[in-house]
């Protein structure tokens, strides 16, 4: 990890302002590990007391979730003004949410998926780690 | 990966859009793996000639690009209406850009680090693998 307390323009965010940012959006991207290989998914999640919601159908972020793999979703975007950015970025490990009264009822049906098809299940992340960074968008240096 | 061939709202790009797309945004996620961990960082990017570069400073995405680990870069996005979303995903290898005279002059001046501090290293990310898909935005199925 690069050691954002080194920089002055960069801001660590504290928990609970990593959750207000996280909670400010909707749409993040999920990481996780096939093989070698990094695979990155946009997903809409939801945020749910502690945890974040998303859902999937058959495929590679499942199949992660089932074999207790590390999961990693990443949220960012800016202020208002396009002048401060801010990114959050949530690890832990996932599972399947079989009793979605669990949730909100409401939470269920307003987390649409990111892309339309077969995404009948509701995961669950619960966070081993979260670090949340902000910072004033600045021209390049070297 | 998720068969999106098998779904009636989803199109696949062809490498053209692929790269329409990502000249359209400047905005990614690049995730690489440390350990058994899935990483991810936002980054500006530039494509050029059939790659894409980046800037990074020490840290894991530069650890990475030095260990010849696979690299994985996604940009998404959604129309003016919001009503269509695309995503791509850029998978290969990277390597520090040396000879920055090899760029156009201008792109290394123009291509801002995402954070600010250190970001001395252009990376050059050649795909190996290059797939994209756009979708019509849903309400939830399940």
């Amino acid at each position: 990890m690069e050691n954002a307390e080194s920089r002055p323009d960069t801001e660590v965010l504290s928990v609970h302002e990593c959750w207000k940012y996280l909670r400010s959006s909707s749409v993040g991207r999920i990481a996780v590990v096939r093989g070698d290989s990094p695979e990155i998914f946009p997903v809409n999640y939801l945020p749910d007391e502690g945890t974040v919601i998303f859902r999937t159908g058959p495929g590679t972020k499942l199949d992660a979730v089932m074999a207790g793999q590390k999961i990693t979703l990443e949220a960012d975007g800016f202020n208002t003004y396009g002048t401060i950015a801010w990114s959050v970025i949530l690890k832990g490990y996932a599972e399947i949410v079989t009793k979605v009264d669990e949730l909100q009822e409401s939470a269920a049906v307003e987390l649409s998926p990111w892309e339309p098809g077969a995404k009948g299940h509701l995961v669950r992340l619960t966070p081993a780690e979260l670090s949340g960074r902000r910072f004033v968008i600045s021209a390049p240096s070297q």
